[in-house]
């Protein structure tokens, strides 16, 4: 692995997409990466296309070193980007050959090496606890060090916008002396994030013009303007933007590699991907997401699953007509999909509409688009709710179409006899939870018993004891995510519960809802569709 | 009610925190607000010292309708924002004074109201299906009748952004229909959010040199930069920001209204709250996440629990010298706290505070105070929150001190010896909860069995059963609300479930928290402590 420039981007190595999603987004609170999960999302941002992906810090941390030492024995082999260890300047008198952590970014055998110096001359006296010549020595030393041993070199000037601000001339020569080692791009780093578009925008502009140097921008999102703060930048001059997937990093988090990317190619006509990358922004979002175990946020720009969702009734009818009107993008382009959310106020017209998303010809079949809206509208008025839970959407509008998958809807996978969950509080103290389901599947009749943390969390352990041997794509379904919501009830009636279900089989995730009165009741209904759900994708696949 | 500025704040009404959580913030996904709920939430945003609430659409929407009658009626008094009714310009082809929408802004008594109007020539084409006269009479003539009325009015001008870029004429004639009929401001919307920074600054710019009229900023995060878009807009002269909270919103959302504000403040040093309300932030944010029932953002700028966290090692001794260093402000100064798994009630001073609102002396017994800061924290990292339940943190904080209501918590009113929850889905589809506690009351030890709607309603049911003929005050106690929320797991634990109950008498509510990885064992622990405090205030009135 030697390449030190992006391949196939029709920009090149004018502009370089930085990755930090595995060094610094990795410091977000939660965030615990094996390194297993460190190869898979290396891979994952070179699917996408992203032009340097930093690994993380060979040397200082274990996780890293083997993550490069994996990586060069030829477990990560790249299509798009260049590798990149993450390191210090040399500590403070010693020379940069002699330095362990220096010689362990070589050990590393990455190709590119990104360097961390401090430029607020604050930091560099009280943390560093060295003068400004020093600092720039250990910043000239270690450059040309590493660029003599043939690496590629860029250098992170730590906490530049409030260092510029506090002491400019500091902050500048610590730029130059990475530029004069022969560092290829010098990256101003919003480190405390404190940053807004407008002044970062003139400060970049008046490093560029005083300096000549490439400049790159690196921004944390403390000020929720990480995003714009990174574009403002590139706008200002800056040709390489360091970003995270998710935004994940510490504090409030970094750019977002995802909108930034959207926002560069969308909105700015820089062909930063390969061709085709832009389409897999959503698909790479949400797998990275999935490795770094935290649920994907459902707001998020370009990517998000509500990204493009219309709730408005009222709209319904004239985004029909012309989506684009009413979307920034076209979200297929990001590989996304514009969804109609189905409320109360919605209609025939987001009905029919929402049926086109979901793959069910409506418009076709008014009397089923009739009795449909009717469904719908009478399953809400009971506390229902659809526009989180499209599966459930789904499977209610299948039931009343004609089409190719009723005998699934008709002969379900599973059919329940019935189910019973005990919970003890016992004299000592300890808290159980058991469940038995008795079952119909494949012929057979199956009863199971499961412990778990809870009634629903029983419940399901013991339906999958009964289902899994006769139902083999069970095995990688799994229940990611669960939401409760107590309803009110209406005067005369009593509150209901309702309970969204997110499935996931690691591949797609599917939500579904179930309402009753009583919780557990709820949970049933909503775990049956999502399996009901699953086996039709299923038998649809077998076809 | 008759504001229409700003009260209190050192801007006044030279600039508009403009908060529109309760219509457009609203349509995001999931969001469903009660009356009450909307009430609850405006209360927190003039508590804060927003200077404009939206209300919604009366007329439109019937809880809208009905939260702006319980406004008038007295259920909503506002110390430092005015309130604002939402609605559409006239229909073609009738008159202000004849369009019963137009009316019904008129009927909310709202004394400010904010007119939608379509400012991009392909809406009012396609959607609208006028001409572009036809739209900037309806602009007119509804202005000028609602100014004549007795209103202020704003005008949000909306697809602002697309409609200038497509076609400038159209976009400005329909600003300045609105301002020559008496409109005070205009606001400028990116409705579709696909706007930057530096672009968007420079439209203003350009929008308030052609027209002189004020203007306003509504911004979308398609781009995720609704936040540096509207900052940006402001520094362009907008002296008019409409936000939401957390930003809620439709797809990405809106401009964060606890990030704007944050910025205005900490970063232009724009006074647009009344003294001490950006010390709020935190609160209001998180207080509005829960009755939104949306998980708070860990990592939401200024007020996520992680915004200022920082991850232990590396910088942690160079952070205790200068935190400043390490942060962008304060953390203080948006209510929010530099540690981890920490909300504002568990610091020293305003849990010290907090017992003094409850009557507990914390102030003369230091060693309790630490005692009851170190439970809270722990407590808290496990996932409870006591900033909703207020009963349940009395009754922990009263634990810790000494005082006349020991003996009540030493001898609690009854000691549970166990219980059990039995649920049943028969083979005819019939479902049931049964709930048997063995509890020891008043000296003896009592079984009771009932039958319930779902678990927790079967389990108070039993509880009731077995007590109340050995506690007289029981009898006019009841379950008044219930909320359930799912907290996910840290990794390597699994989720728990919080539960808060609120329960009255009749003549007070108070809320208890419960939380443990099984939802029934959460629910029994928060009616024991709803029953344990009203324990100790009959104990109190018996003295």
């Amino acid at each position: 692995m030697t390449r030190t420039e992006p391949a196939d981007t029709p920009l090149g190595d004018d502009f370089h997409l930085y990755d930090t999603t595995l060094r610094d987004g990795a410091q977000r609170e939660g965030i615990s990466y094996s390194v297993t999960d460190k190869l898979a999302v290396a891979r994952l941002l070179d699917e996408l296309g992203v032009g340097f992906i930093e690994g993380g810090w060979p040397g200082a941390m274990p996780k890293d070193t083997e993550f490069f030492a994996r990586a060069a024995r030829g477990e990560l082999s790249l299509k798009h980007a260049a590798l990149v260890a993450f390191g210090s300047t040399r500590k403070a008198g010693t020379t940069a050959a002699e330095d362990v952590q220096v010689r362990g970014l070589l050990d590393s055998l990455a190709p590119v090496v990104t360097l961390v110096a401090k430029s607020d001359r604050r930091h560099i006296e009280r943390a560093l606890r060295v003068d400004v010549d020093e600092a720039c020595a250990m910043v000239r030393d270690t450059v040309s060090f590493l660029v003599g041993e043939g690496r590629r070199v860029f250098l992170d000037a730590e906490h530049f916008f409030d260092g510029y601000a506090f002491d400019p001339d500091t902050a500048l020569r610590v730029l130059r002396a990475g530029g004069e080692a022969g560092a290829d791009v010098v990256v101003l780093c919003d480190t405390n994030g404190g940053q807004l578009p407008l002044q970062l925008a003139e400060t970049v502009r008046e490093v560029a013009e005083r300096t000549g140097l490439r400049l790159g921008i690196h921004c944390q999102d403390d000020t929720s303007c990480a995003v714009g703060n990174t574009i403002a930048a590139v706008q200002a001059g800056a040709t390489h933007a360091q970003c995270t997937a998710n935004g994940y990093g510490e504090r409030a988090g970094n750019a977002d590699l995802f909108a930034v990317t959207g926002n560069l190619v969308a909105k700015l006509g820089m062909e930063v991907l390969p061709t085709g990358g832009a389409a897999e922004l959503t698909r790479v979002s949400h797998a990275i997401a999935e490795i770094a175990n935290i649920a994907p946020d459902t707001h998020q720009a370009y990517v998000g699953t509500s990204a493009f969702a219309h709730k408005a009734g009222l709209h319904a009818s004239a985004i029909k007509v012309d989506p684009l009107l009413y979307n920034h993008i076209d979200p297929a382009s990001v590989g996304n999909d514009m969804r109609v959310l189905v409320t109360e106020m919605a209609g025939r017209a987001s009905l029919e509409l929402k049926g086109r998303e979901l793959g069910v010809d409506l418009a076709s079949q008014p009397d089923a688009l009739t009795s449909a809206v009717r469904k719908v509208k009478s399953l809400e008025a009971q506390g229902w709710s659809f526009e989180a839970a499209d599966a459930s959407l789904e499977l209610l509008l299948r039931r009343e179409v004609d089409g190719p998958q009723r005998d699934v809807l008709d002969e379900p996978p599973f059919v329940l006899e019935s189910y019973r969950v005990v919970l003890d509080h016992r004299a000592g103290g300890e808290v159980s939870s058991e469940a038995t389901v008795k079952v119909h599947v494949s012929g057979h009749r199956v009863i199971a018993t499961a412990e778990g943390n809870g009634p629903v969390h029983a419940l399901d352990a013991a339906l999958r004891e009964a289902l899994t041997p006769h139902l083999s794509w069970l095995d990688t379904v799994e229940l990611a995510d669960y939401k409760v919501r107590i309803l009110p009830g209406h005067p005369g009636t009593d509150a209901v519960t309702r309970v969204l279900v997110e499935t996931s089989d690691g591949r797609s995730e599917w939500t579904t809802v179930g309402v009753h009165e009583n919780i557990v009741e709820a949970s049933w209904l909503a775990l049956c569709d999502a399996l009901v759900h699953k086996s039709l994708r299923t038998a649809v696949m077998d076809r």
